[in-house]
C-alpha cells in the first residue's frame, strides 16, 4: 500500500495520475494548506520539506516528483509508465521531468511564492507582472521541441504525460494564451479524457477526510 | 564515446564528475558564457535550452543533471554511481538530485540570474538579497536531514555526492557562512581528495582549445 499526500491544485497530481494509470494499491491523502497543515508536527515528521507531494511506501517516504515517477512507474512495470529497459530513453524522460519541475514549475512559482527570494512586496509583484513570459517561455520550448507527439515521448504514453498535463492546468492562471500552443492544448484534452486522469482529478474534489 | 559541454563554475561539474569517477570514454568540451558561446546557432542547435550541461551519447543528447546522472550511472554500472537494483533507494538518490536541482540551484540563480524572473533591477537587488538566507535553508535542510554520512547515501558513495559537492562550492559566494554546516564542510574536504574530482576540476582549468 502506498499513501500520497496531495494538496488540490498542486503539482502532487502528476504522481496521483502515474498511481492511477499504474493500478497502484494507493490511498490519496489531503493535506490542507490554507490551515497550513504542510507545516504541522505530524506533516514535518514525514516530509521536513513542508511540501507535497509526499509517498509513503513500505520502505520509507519519498518526495519529488521526478523521483517519484520513476519509482512509481518501477514498482507496477506492466503499466508501461517510463522505458526502464532503454537508458538512454528513461535519461529523456527524467530530463524532460526535470526540466517541469526545476524550470517550468519555478516559473509558475514566482506567481505566488515569490516570498520565497524576496521579503519585498514590490519585488514580489515585479516576479508575478513576469510570469506570463517567463512561462509563455517554457511552453514554446516543450510545444517546438520537447512533446514529441501524440505523447511527450513520442508513440508511448509515459509517466511524463500527466505531468505535462499537471503544470499545462496552470496556465491560464499564469497568464499565458492556450491557444499559442496547439500541441500542449491537444494534449490536454486527450489526457482529461483518460479514465486515470479522471479518477485522480476525482479523488482531489473529494471533501477531507 | 560521450562529449561533455561545460562551463567552468557550473552545476556541470557534477556529471563531469561522474564520468570521471565512471572511467568513462568522454571529453569535456568547454562553452565560454562570456562570450554567449551558449546562443551560438552551433549550440542551440544541440541544446535549444542554452544552457549547460548537455551530453552528446551515441544515442543522442541529454539535457539535466539529475538525468545524466542517472544515465552515466546506468552506463558503466561497475563503479555503483547510483543504486541501480533497489527502487527504492534509486528513488531517494533522484530525490536528493531532484532537491538540488530544483531548490538549492534555484535558490543560488537568484544572485546572479534574477532578470529570468523579473525585469525590474531593483527586484533583482532584492532577489540578491535573500539568497544568503534562502540557500543557507537548503543547507540548514542538507545538513540536518538529508547528508546521511559519510556519504549522500550513506555507507555506499554515489553521484549524488559530486552533485552536492558541485553546489557546495558556491556557498561562500552566496553569502553563507560554511561553519555552519560542518557535515556538509567535511564532506566538501573529503570530495576534493578524491582523483576523480582533482580530474574533473584540471579538466575545467584547462584552456579553452
Amino acid at each position: 500500500m502506498l499513501t500520497l499526500y496531495f494538496a488540490p491544485g498542486t503539482c502532487a497530481l502528476a504522481s496521483h495520475i502515474a498511481l492511477a494509470e499504474a493500478g497502484a494499491d494507493y490511498r490519496a491523502e489531503r493535506i490542507d494548506f490554507k490551515r497550513e497543515q504542510q507545516k504541522s508536527p505530524g506533516y514535518l515528521a514525514l516530509n521536513p520539506k513542508a511540501r507535497v507531494p509526499a509517498l509513503v511506501t513500505p520502505c520509507g517516504v519519498l518526495t519529488e516528483t521526478p523521483a517519484l515517477l520513476q519509482y512509481i512507474a518501477q514498482l507496477h512495470p506492466a503499466a508501461r509508465l517510463a522505458p526502464l529497459d532503454d537508458p538512454f530513453a528513461l535519461a529523456e524522460f527524467n530530463a524532460f521531468n526535470s526540466y517541469l519541475c526545476s524550470t517550468v514549475h519555478v516559473a509558475h512559482a514566482h506567481r505566488m511564492r515569490g516570498y520565497r527570494w524576496a521579503d519585498e512586496p514590490e519585488a514580489q509583484e515585479a516576479m508575478k507582472r513576469k510570469v506570463p513570459q517567463s512561462v509563455g517561455e517554457c511552453f514554446q520550448l516543450i510545444e517546438a521541441q520537447l512533446l514529441r507527439g501524440p505523447w511527450v515521448l513520442g508513440e508511448a504514453y509515459s509517466a511524463s504525460d500527466g505531468y505535462l498535463f499537471t503544470l499545462a492546468s496552470w496556465m491560464e492562471a499564469d497568464g499565458v494564451d492556450p491557444i499559442r500552443f496547439p500541441k500542449v492544448a491537444e494534449h490536454r484534452r486527450r489526457m482529461a479524457e483518460r479514465p486515470a486522469v479522471r479518477r485522480a482529478l476525482e479523488e482531489e474534489k473529494a471533501p477531507a477526510g
